[in-house]
């Protein structure tokens, strides 16, 4: 079972004010640790546009010997499109795409560079060969505080053992942006339809989808909610929680913040290396435990600055 | 069923000789004619390099927000490595690859470029939007004799319907490139695996595996078995055939040509449109009767020859 779909999502209306619509500010509980021990608070998330890439060539596949030299290969086509969204510096290719990201101050990129991140320790425990990722930036900054953008699926043509010598009759993609403060999912996928149209090779139909958005969403560490929820955490865990950007999303945030004006404390229990997303996600006992405990301090914070 | 696996592969050795290895020449069914009407000799086969590249990254796919960024995808990874093996003007980048094509003499593209070929009627029965390839070339010797490279399949990560925000653990890709005279399979495959070594990103593990290959072949019009069954043809057709290059392969023809020194007559009954190795592949009924026909005809052909 999946914990994202099983996820504390605890929207409070703060001062048990009712309805929703009054309330000072909104409790979620969708983020983690930053560390083992080392208790967080998410006040930044990273907005979200999903798309899909269909090339179409034919009816059905093509004899790869009879038909290869005359036609498009629309997979082949499909990889030039992805090929050209990003370069090897690991900056992303659409035109205007960073246009409307707000820079990171020096004062946020110190923040961040003084947060306690062993990245040999990251990288082994995913594991991966290397880190890599935009030029210019820290892991740190291009994990929760850069836009970026991935292929979350790509399909087409014969995928069994062996062989098979076909020109595929067509070939998708499934890929995403990680956006941040102030980039708009509508904004962005515009971009990039109209990008891959302008590059997209001749001989095949190129359809691009929009699947959904969300945008991202900053809440000040000052805020008297943030720092309620800073002093539940130092009650149980002895120990002031550290103040993080993640790099995921969770679009409803962003809802809360920009439509209703409400402030989101995002105050959650996961270790970074809880698979999320992937088999075996994971939550440890003693979290979850750590976690109850902090909610229920957190009511009484919250009712002491009604006081 | 498929027709190329019940294909006619009839193996004679001619004048009644055996073993097979003293025989003078071989008759190979697995080809058609050029048009609906127009029947065929295929005096050229191209060959076939069929490989894998496989690109890893992790051991399970990774949440594309806690990880992008910091990490290399797999697939925009594969996607680059495709975009590079081929240009937009249709030419395959693998260094060396053309090295041992035999250039068409003036008299080979005269005599293509003499066949009564429609190309708008082939575009239209495909059917694609339009016909594109190897700039430079007809679609005549683009089809059967210039080598190519096309994906066969590609996959990874999410492939269902909506969204899931990973980044895939690994992506794969079936690519093959139709040989000619004289590329080998075993040296296009090296020279495609260093060049994808070559060019591979940082960040992911990139793996190239030979599936299989064979030789392209070249068989003379002028062959006395050739012109039997030129003769055989035009006994039962009313019409002498063209000679054609395809652009499919069957490597067995120049395992026979190559090995054992045997010319090859390819004399087979498919339309163009027959759909081979895609759903709905066909024989007309008609053709198979004319089929059989001058296959019993080519007997008395060739034992006219031993007279």
């Amino acid at each position: 079972m999946k914990l994202s779909r099983i996820a504390l999502v605890v929207v409070v209306g703060l001062l048990a004010a009712f309805p929703l619509f009054a309330a000072d500010a909104v409790v979620i509980s969708d983020t983690g640790y930053f560390e083992g021990n080392l208790p967080a608070i998410t006040v930044g998330l990273r907005g979200i546009m999903y798309a899909q890439i269909d090339v179409l060539l034919s009816p059905v596949d093509l004899h790869s010997g009879m038909y290869g030299g005359t036609v498009a290969n629309p997979a082949n086509a499909l990889a030039t499109i992805i090929a050209a969204l990003k370069g090897p510096d690991g900056r992303v290719r659409i035109p205007g795409f960073y246009d409307d990201v707000v820079a990171l101050t020096d004062a946020e990129r110190a923040a961040l560079a003084a947060l306690p991140f062993d990245e040999e320790a990251y990288r082994a425990a995913i594991p991966v060969s290397s880190l890599v990722g935009e030029a210019g930036f820290t892991t740190l900054e291009r994990k929760g505080a850069r836009p970026t953008l991935d292929v979350n699926g790509i399909w087409g043509g014969f995928q069994g053992e062996g062989a098979k010598t076909i020109i595929p009759a067509h070939a998708h993609a499934k890929i995403s942006t990680r956006l941040v403060a102030n980039q708009d999912a509508a904004t962005v996928f515009a971009a990039l339809r109209d990008f891959v149209a302008e590059i997209a090779a001749p001989g095949v139909t190129v359809r691009t989808t929009y699947i959904h958005g969300g945008e991202p969403s900053l809440t000040p560490a000052d805020h008297p909610a943030t720092q309620a929820a800073a002093r539940a955490i130092e009650a149980v865990h002895g120990v002031a929680p550290v103040y993080v950007r993640e790099g995921g999303s969770i679009p409803v945030t962003a809802a809360f913040d920009h439509s209703l004006g409400l402030p989101v404390v995002l105050l959650g229990f996961t270790q970074p290396s809880c698979n999320a997303h992937a088999p075996n996600e994971y939550l440890l006992l003693d979290n979850f435990e750590q976690g109850t405990r902090v909610i229920v301090r957190l009511w009484d914070e919250l009712t002491a600055l009604r006081a």
